[in-house]
């Protein structure tokens, strides 16, 4: 193979939200772990209401078959290969001149492995898993490239949580030899990924410390039916007063307690859980309600911060990714919490806040063609550093 | 990578009875389309009651959830893990050894591309799909190599109907300069493979010809209320007389009469037809409705040798492999229904007859390795040949 010259590679994600599926399309050179990537073109194509809908559904437990999501995993493969083609397109790159395309796919279960004595039981279906979907085999068809995908199932497979897979990019981009830094990613769940001042690899580590956007967003649907999908900056949130009882109840949830590694999903913080914390109350105000979600985000942030990071490393900025880092209000409560960090968006860094997820998968692609391992095991529990997905060649 | 030396391989699958896994360690030498193949070890793992089944379950379209799916999943990719240590143990090579892992994988949804106009519609969930489960990277991890899996999406991402795929093994292992022969293989549906005397690769056809155990099994099980999962030499069925309206009905039935390319799965011949044609006939012998579903099984058989075989090439003999060579009854039904031909076991030729699949898997992975492609486009009415399968490493 020839991978020292620069390289152009697509990476494609639709994450926990659901709102549709995100393409960069990079140009990266340099090789193992001194990658130098360039963001050149970014797109978000939204979902079909109707394939939203469904994958709302199957994943948050609703029943399915193995005939619907046979034919979701198809109807992804070609709405994420309608992605690639579109930020192609923008970049004004012909597809046929990739040379990978890295596809996370859509996330419809993922289930860590218990770190209790539960993880001790010889269960067949008692075992960690993951799945997504977005066949792999029918992008690579469209694009006439290879294409890695089904990036978690390996560092499973060795024992890991399966997530977060961003840190070691986070590491191979953000490392600074005097600045201790975290990145944090506020997607559906927010992540974080810890790289203290002239870090090894082996020095990063970084978990998932509960709901980022997810709560808000199911409140905002919720009481627009639909219409809205979230809170625009924050607004909506900024007219409430936060609910302390449901804050303190939900705060003293083991989730927030437990040290990492740890990951989380639409299985702890999906629609079960709204139902179950918020919609309970029938009597609060949305306003007040979606304030009480934007202050779990940023309080189960910041302590774990003060909890799991600040003991283990001197930090000195915290760069913001993700749509979450739109959230103007979102991200003032972050600040008040955290006054003696560096707030930065991770714009500043060369990539918009929202691209940095599919701009890791395609930088994650690029490694597994070199035959790199693409895990943390500091970061995802497991045995061993992995090479991360599979390869299907066109 | 150095293929050119010798190289052990295993070949892993479970058909459509979900029976358990079958598991072939091979030995094979030589490169592109003239490899040599020995098998060295074959064992077959029965999957536990519970899992199997749940698989019987879902397959069948009960209602399942995306947690299932995702267990079964890692489930089975320990147990198809299990088979290939069970096989590496029985043939004495450590699994540390082997160049490379085919695994199939268990079918839970498959259909083809419709062949009418149906076709033409542009709608996300009415397209062609397959799953097949059974996690690789598990068994990657496991063993310690390269694991090739998920064969079916390409050849479908192409346009193909995703089977059948051991024609090309068939073609690479039984063509012969002077004799026409057909690669018949009885699983839980019947497929043949048609090699004409001297064919080239792009001259070899082959298509499911329907139901080949899957309803004698079926019916097996219903009434010994499934404590035998098959009727043992065929010794049940030769009890009993075939019901000629049962039969003359099913034979009508569009799919016997379609040209191929076609493919058949649990969707058209499970246990919903098993109900609807068999199981509704209330006052018939179980004898008599085992005999019929053989019956089908050698009459579709024969009608599509008779209809789409003999008018396109001068056949010589009939090599049969799968769990249906080992039922002496249903042997003779198509002795006596095609007679002009001689017929053979796939033992004869080196390849225990329930092996067969296993083995074509081995080598349909050791091809992905070396880049060529592994469907055959006149099989599958794929538009191009393509490589097969994606590749997990350890």
């Amino acid at each position: 193979m020839t991978i020292h010259r620069a390289r152009w590679a697509v990476g494609l994600i639709s994450g926990t939200s659901m709102d549709g599926i995100d393409a960069a399309l990079v140009r990266i050179e340099g090789l193992g772990d001194c990658p130098k990537v360039w963001l050149h073109a970014f797109r978000t194509l939204p979902y079909p209401p109707a394939i939203r809908n469904r994958l709302l559904g199957v994943a948050s437990g609703s029943a399915t078959s193995t005939q619907e999501i046979s034919m979701l995993n198809f109807a992804l493969g070609q709405l994420f290969a309608d992605a690639m083609l579109a930020v192609c397109r923008q970049g004004r790159v012909s597809p046929g001149k990739l040379d990978v395309i890295g596809s996370h796919g859509q996330t419809v279960f993922h289930q860590g492995p218990s770190t209790g004595s539960v993880s001790k039981r010889r269960s067949h279906l008692s075992q960690a898993s993951t799945l997504q979907l977005g066949e792999a085999a029918v992008i690579a068809e469209r694009a006439g490239v290879p294409v890695v995908a089904d990036f978690r199932a390996a560092d499973m497979a060795a024992g890991g949580q399966g997530a977060p897979l961003v840190p070691l990019v986070d590491y191979l981009l953000l490392r600074h030899e005097e600045l201790g830094s975290v990145a944090l990613n506020i997607g559906g769940i927010a992540n974080v990924t810890v790289i203290p001042a002239g870090a090894g690899s082996q020095s990063v580590f970084g978990f998932d410390t509960g709901p980022g956007n997810m709560l808000m967003d199911g409140l905002v649907r919720h009481f627009t039916h639909a219409r809205k999908t979230y809170d625009e900056g924050g607004k909506w949130a900024a007219q409430g007063k936060p609910l302390k009882p449901v804050l303190d109840r939900i705060l003293r949830l083991p989730f927030f307690r437990r040290p990492p590694p740890k990951s989380a999903g639409r299985e702890q913080f999906g629609s079960e859980f709204l139902a179950r914390y918020f919609l309970s109350q029938r009597k609060a105000e949305p306003a007040d309600l979606i304030r009480t979600a934007a202050e779990l985000s940023a309080r189960s942030i910041a302590d774990a911060l003060r909890r799991f990071v600040f003991p283990q490393a001197k930090i000195h900025r915290l760069i913001v990714s993700g749509g979450g880092a739109r959230n103007g209000f979102l991200m003032g409560r972050i600040r008040d919490l955290l006054p003696e960090l560096d707030l930065h968006l991770s714009d500043n860094y060369g990539f918009p806040a929202d691209a940095k997820e599919a701009i890791a998968f395609a930088l994650l692609a690029d490694r597994t063609l070199q035959g790199l391992p693409g895990n943390l095991p500091a970061v995802t529990g497991a045995r061993r550093a992995v090479i991360l997905g599979k390869i299907s060649r066109p």
